[in-house]
């Protein structure tokens, strides 16, 4: 089988990047599939002897595809056209894909190159193949069914689907980001979404142990989720042995400032670990005003001593739409598996975070070297 | 007339945050609307004797509305509520929102309080008298129609439409922000994001004069458009004359470092203009790779000077979408009004920033103090 395969946002770069995009893209589906691929102008032919369900499911979870089309092709005569035109229709009826009984239908024509027949007349023509064929009301403006026909050179290519892709530019494309990663709803989230811009991902996971249990069994099944979006790159896993640090803070520093030094925390051993891995910004699930913890306040004294950028692509998202695309990615289900939630969380917890108090509290008792201790407790899981 | 106003994420704050947010929203609509409001167990009712258009056309940019109703209301008898049905469905079917030839139909109820029928019982009754009146067959499962029927303590309450709002959360709800503000497609884009999540928001933008022109104008356009998605809370706009920065770094650093000397001028700024006008975060609306100034090694290096939390909200956006919203809130087509561009881009910018001899750069031409410098050409706008 053959497949159009179209890419957007690549198409606008110029020529030497858009043929490295080119690449990644080609390179990312040939990990997922047994196939060749011809590169002509600004689009990209695959081809393959893998089923075509198989080639489907695939390309609809590559990022950088706008959209893909199964095509058959012959050569430019009439004849040729007219017979491929007869061949397929039947099988597209039969399909269900299109009933001439009821539906209208309507050909788009592309012509490149040097050929008998002007675009218009090839046009014309196919559709009277298809009238003669099966009766149908041809609607040019409004059709049921639309029949693409694109002659280019010494080819005709026709299809009749146009699949949408998920968009986004391929993974591998933008170089890597280091995302934290927990057992709920928003940080898979994330993680999709940088993914969709062209990210390689590495996920650090804060194990929060004896303060939480549970979670990584969560985070390694959402990472195995996770690595169908990025055919071509490894998401890499690491976990961090965090309740050591946690029983420090609650033991050396007020009550209420826990969540903000737990979470500075994490933003700090992402900023050491990416140094180790080569990657160059951190990235979380943070939604503005979605939970307590989550004000400008207490944002900006956690984020304080980051030294990487730290992008929260869900920034501006609510609730609900952060849970549709978690659904329609398949973390969802397994975020919400009941992990009994974080028992270090006090009673009252901050959600006003004085920036002068948290810098005096984390100088006062010398917690970068308690970060930089539980830095070293990094482990990279395998899946 | 009398609408119910739903919110939503607001419900799932405990019951002081909700209180103040409850307040904010209702603040935001009285600020447009001249109405008041019954605040009844998690749902608002507004009252107001305003134009029906103005109202809904208002309700419908306003954040932290998740969907509103027009309701007509009546006292809780059988015979009240068969007067009122019988009042509004020939209504209904003359504004052609209801064809009982064609429609299905069915009865929402809900019933809250001491009444002498069930919930089950004034549906059923209720149905009867629509079908008594217009013949219409009821379909429960999937109906063209719904006639929704609260009886809440001793009154009765019919809505036929539910309209969506934007959702996100009332604007002051969440503190303010300073975002970037150019005469591009992105900015304003990202301001309307940072709005619907609840923030009061100031506008700085950094006029590139003598390098760019015009692009003030649609600056202050853009502004006013977003205001409409402020209601409540002045989106204040503030320029800074940058022209001299640019030259400055043009003359003293090398050619291919100006974009990103540019930005992280532009951040700094934003983080001294902050402190003086209480905003907590940098906003701009950087989209990862969309363009050759935005990769991962750009933004480390440009960021790296700003001490507040910058957001992104458009990071994993894909310019298709970013656009898409443009044009629904109005400001793409004043964005890609033609404005030359800007000048100072020098031929082959760096897409692969060093943050090592960035800050090298930095240090050796003293670009602190030139920054403070620009910093204080502050002027705010009226519009």
């Amino acid at each position: 089988m053959r497949y159009f395969v179209r890419y957007g946002e690549i198409g606008i770069k110029s020529p030497k990047i858009r043929r490295k995009f080119e690449k990644i893209l080609m390179n990312n589906i040939r990990s997922e599939l047994k196939c060749s691929f011809k590169n002509n102008q600004g689009r990209i032919t695959l081809l393959t002897k893998e089923d075509d369900e198989k080639v489907r499911s695939t390309l609809s979870r590559i990022f950088g595809i706008t959209s893909y089309s199964p095509i058959i092709e012959t050569k430019t005569t009439k004849e040729d056209i007219t017979n491929l035109i007869k061949e397929i229709i039947p099988k597209i009826i039969e399909q269900g894909k299109f009933n001439p009984e009821k539906d209208s239908f309507a050909i788009r024509c592309r012509r490149v190159g040097e050929h008998n027949y002007s675009s218009q007349e090839i046009a014309a023509y196919c559709g009277s193949v298809v009238v003669d064929l099966t009766n149908a009301k041809v609607n040019l403006s409004n059709p049921d069914f639309v029949l693409n026909v694109e002659v280019r050179e010494n080819k005709t290519y026709m299809y009749h689907e146009k699949i949408r892709g998920l968009g986004g530019l391929p993974v591998g494309s933008q170089g890597k980001v280091i995302c934290l990663m927990s057992g709920g709803i928003d940080s898979p989230v994330a993680v999709y979404q940088m993914l969709k811009r062209g990210c390689s991902v590495a996920l650090l996971h804060c194990d929060n142990a004896p303060y939480t249990s549970g979670t990584l069994d969560k985070v390694i099944e959402n990472t195995r989720k996770l690595q169908k979006y990025s055919a071509g790159s490894e998401v890499e896993l690491y976990t961090i042995k965090y309740g050591d640090y946690l029983e420090y803070i609650i033991k050396e520093a007020p009550p209420r400032m826990t969540c903000v030094l737990c979470k500075s925390g994490m933003y700090q051993v992402a900023d050491i670990v990416a140094e180790k891995i080569d990657a160059h910004a951190v990235v979380d699930g943070s939604s503005l005003g979605q939970v307590a913890s989550q004000t400008l306040d207490n944002i900006k004294s956690s984020r304080y001593y980051c030294r990487l950028p730290i992008f929260s692509p869900l920034i501006s998202f609510d609730k609900l739409e952060i849970e549709a695309i978690g659904q329609e990615i398949g973390t969802y289900e397994t975020s919400i598996i009941p992990d009994g939630g974080c028992s270090a969380v006090p009673k009252y917890p901050e959600t006003h975070s004085d920036l002068k108090l948290f810098r005096w509290t984390s100088n006062r008792i010398n917690l970068r070297q308690k970060i930089e201790d539980t830095a070293e407790t990094i482990e990279k899981i395998e899946f």
